[in-house]
């Protein structure tokens, strides 16, 4: 459902931007060869061929920019980040899996405070703004008022959730005592408090870690807790083989994650089920039929976790958006690899199932849909953010393929997923606001947050007592 | 073997490059935390702590560079790029293997001309230079003369090869002319007019297509011409399942192109074997034992031919390097990109050999490795390039890690492989001569080569008739 178009009435300031490649991401997949958009506040207040748009409106408009041919995109939805791990980028590269989580991970966020919540949402804010992203979704930090200080200084728009954990063996020692109740009344009061602030920019989810660190009655009080909020639950699913043995022997049910969240009743449209890598087809069913969504993270998951069943998923109409998880799983917080990833991973995967790759699994429009309209489905903001459509907010992006990355452009569409690069998007403007202009960040020193970044983060690691063995022979 | 390093005497106008953190990959995997470098002419004079050689070289220095602790590391090696493809970007993107050969790249190849072919190159050359590639191993291609003039202008160093076929199946017409002798003898005469040409940045290898395009008499004839000049042979080995079944079928042997290979004698230090897909355990073995190398591809081995048994090799000693591809099979040409995928995908591949993915897997310290030294010793140039050492060619780019994309950095040798983007690299030095500096390509207008670009590639689609469909719905 679109929100109603303003007036023309109320226009009191449109800006035209025209003369460029507009590719909307509606329900047509339509793509304006020499397109224009009108923005009024907020909101995309017409679209259609430069033409028609300059006609009706160049006597109105308080500015317009000539794209140059240039592609104007819906802002990409990017569905699964860490950003309170952005400081511990390279903390946890080429080990094992019980050496990233207990040697490092959990004593970097347990001895994380919120001042570096706020300096690492930022840092990693910068690199999702360069990469095209106007909204994400939290996959769960320590500390939510940070976050919340930082995405309404940078002008983009987020779902942010607490990572909540109430049972769990090997946790540090300040994260057992968190009682069910305080969980569930923890985040009941950062709904209260950061709930639709920033222009209305920051919506507050609810979080749950990983099934392995919840009881019973934290998912089914979560599940209640939203369903009374109206919002979404963001939960890492199905991520290893040893997570499903371990439901298996202790929720006693015959598969996995998805098997026992489908049993409690808590499959459904507003849980995000996070990498839901290890699946089978009775779950791939389940998933589709209860509407919920699911983000794939293909770095992350060549690297920690396996191939998720994308292709099946896509065809059984699960809505599969894309996320680039945490800094320390990845290392780029890139929505436009994550794109030219999803692509070549899921024709490589069709390898091991068929014999030979398949090069027309997952194609380019496919995986562009993913990052935007399958994105906004993803956080429940598809109403208005997803799509270049007139009442939507505008939330788009410029990108200019003339350069060496990108040319020569015989195929649009697929260029923008295979050959982009973040150095290709050269503007970025949410809920009508350029957050940035001409490859400059509009809202914040970049410079600044690097110095506050690299300071905070030694610090950090200092606290925590994480130290990273040398790899190769420094003298 | 390195070269004899100039005497002190020597030094006319060396110049410096001091503080910085010097990643030499030389063989004991120094690195200088406060480094230099000295230069002179176009090759490395001197290497070490900052302090020392700033005493000893200052007042012979005709320039130095303060890198303000930026990274200085070895040229890239790229071992498998088709440069005459680059003007086919996205012209084969998401469609079947036999359309992707027969109805866009065939055509495509057989419509070159060599002016296309210099303009292919140097647009292809402006994106290694950018992703820090000074030296490259041309996978084949028609017109070996405009890829030698681009090579020249660009400044880059590089193995040219010509595309080679005397046989097979449902080749364009002007192709299938092409005598065993006629291979041969025009190789020999590319050889003559430019092995070692532009300040010896030029050499001039044979090349074999495919097992499937290449009778037993061109695969020997080749042996013995590329072994009478002392040269290297580039050939596209295992690449689908078919490859291996055609070859049991028509040349009765146990197993694939390596198998046959080795029983006529092929496989030996001179053959750069690229992509290596579909092998066995003795087929690795074979390549282990003759010195074989091998060129990855881990993009365009993810989207069209499968996952290659690479920490199987790497384990079992053979030199693995590192290669993009043609633009057509990949979209990136980016070994920075390479890089990030090659310890991506082989984590991942474990998953399907272990059932779980391994992160500890082609850890970052071996990808730099196979991106540089064995980049150097894959075409067989490793005695002057592919690590800083006092003696070798002056072949290097600097890096600037200060950026939103890597920073923090808390493991630098990770940082590079998993962090790095293109924006990071700043200066690229090849031969002891800038090629790029501060982002700006030295030899050439970028902007021109473009625009040429453009219009070449527009007018080579029209004339082999080739027709790309629109993905979305255009208006």
């Amino acid at each position: 459902m679109a929100a109603p178009p303003p007036s023309s009435s109320s226009i009191s300031t449109p800006l035209i931007l025209y003369n460029g490649v507009i590719v909307t991401m509606d329900p047509h997949s339509r793509v304006f060869r020499n397109g224009a958009i009108v923005v009024s506040g907020d909101r995309i207040h017409s679209i259609g061929h430069s033409d028609d748009i300059l006609r009706d409106f160049s006597h109105l408009a308080d500015g317009s920019i000539d794209l140059c041919r240039r592609i104007l995109l819906p802002g990409f939805v990017n569905t699964h980040v860490h950003t309170s791990q952005q400081l511990g980028r390279g903390i946890a590269d080429d080990v094992d899996l019980m050496t990233w989580l207990h040697e490092r991970i959990w004593p970097y966020e347990a001895s994380m405070m919120e001042k570096d919540s706020y300096v690492s949402t930022l840092l990693c804010g910068i690199e999702l703004i360069r990469s095209g992203v106007t909204c994400f979704a939290e996959a769960g930090g320590q500390h939510v008022g940070g976050m919340a200080k930082a995405v309404e200084l940078l002008g983009i728009r987020a779902c942010l959730t607490q990572s909540t954990m109430d049972s769990g063996e090997g946790l540090p020692v300040n994260w057992r005592s968190h009682s069910t109740d305080y969980c569930i009344q923890s985040q009941k009061e950062l709904h209260r408090k950061h709930h639709n602030t920033a222009d209305g920019r920051i919506r507050i989810w609810f979080g749950l870690r990983q099934i392995m660190n919840a009881t019973d009655e934290l998912l089914l009080k979560t599940k209640d807790a939203a369903e009374e909020l109206k919002t979404g639950i963001h939960m890492h699913v199905a991520e290893i083989p040893y997570e499903t043995q371990h439901v298996m022997n202790t929720r006693k049910v015959e598969h996995g994650t998805v098997t026992y969240l489908e049993k409690i009743g808590l499959l459904r449209e507003n849980l995000l089920a996070a990498h839901s890598v290890w699946l089978n087809d009775a779950e791939i069913c389940f998933l589709s039929k209860s509407g919920t969504k699911v983000s794939h993270c293909p770095a992350s998951a060549m690297r920690m976790l396996g191939f998720a069943p994308v292709r099946e998923m896509l065809d059984a109409g699960v809505c599969v958006s894309l996320g680039t998880d945490g800094a320390p799983s990845n290392n780029r917080m890139s929505i436009v690899d994550e794109m030219y990833l999803a692509s070549l991973i899921n024709k490589g995967r069709e390898a091991y199932i068929s014999g030979t790759t398949n090069p027309t699994a997952v194609p380019a429009e496919v995986v562009l849909k993913m990052a935007t309209i399958n994105g906004a489905k993803s956080v429940l903001w598809d109403n208005e953010i997803g799509s270049l459509e007139v009442g939507k907010k505008a939330d788009m992006i410029i990108v200019n393929p003339f350069s060496w990355s990108m040319v020569p452009l015989h195929d649009c569409i697929s260029s923008l997923v295979y050959c982009m690069r973040t150095e290709n998007i050269e503007s970025v403007m949410c809920n009508g606001q350029w957050i940035m202009k001409d490859r400059k960040i509009v809202n914040l020193d970049e410079g600044e947050v690097i110095s506050l970044a690299m300071q905070a983060s030694n610090d950090l690691l200092k606290r925590a007592g994480i130290k990273i063995p040398n790899k190769m022979n420094f003298l």
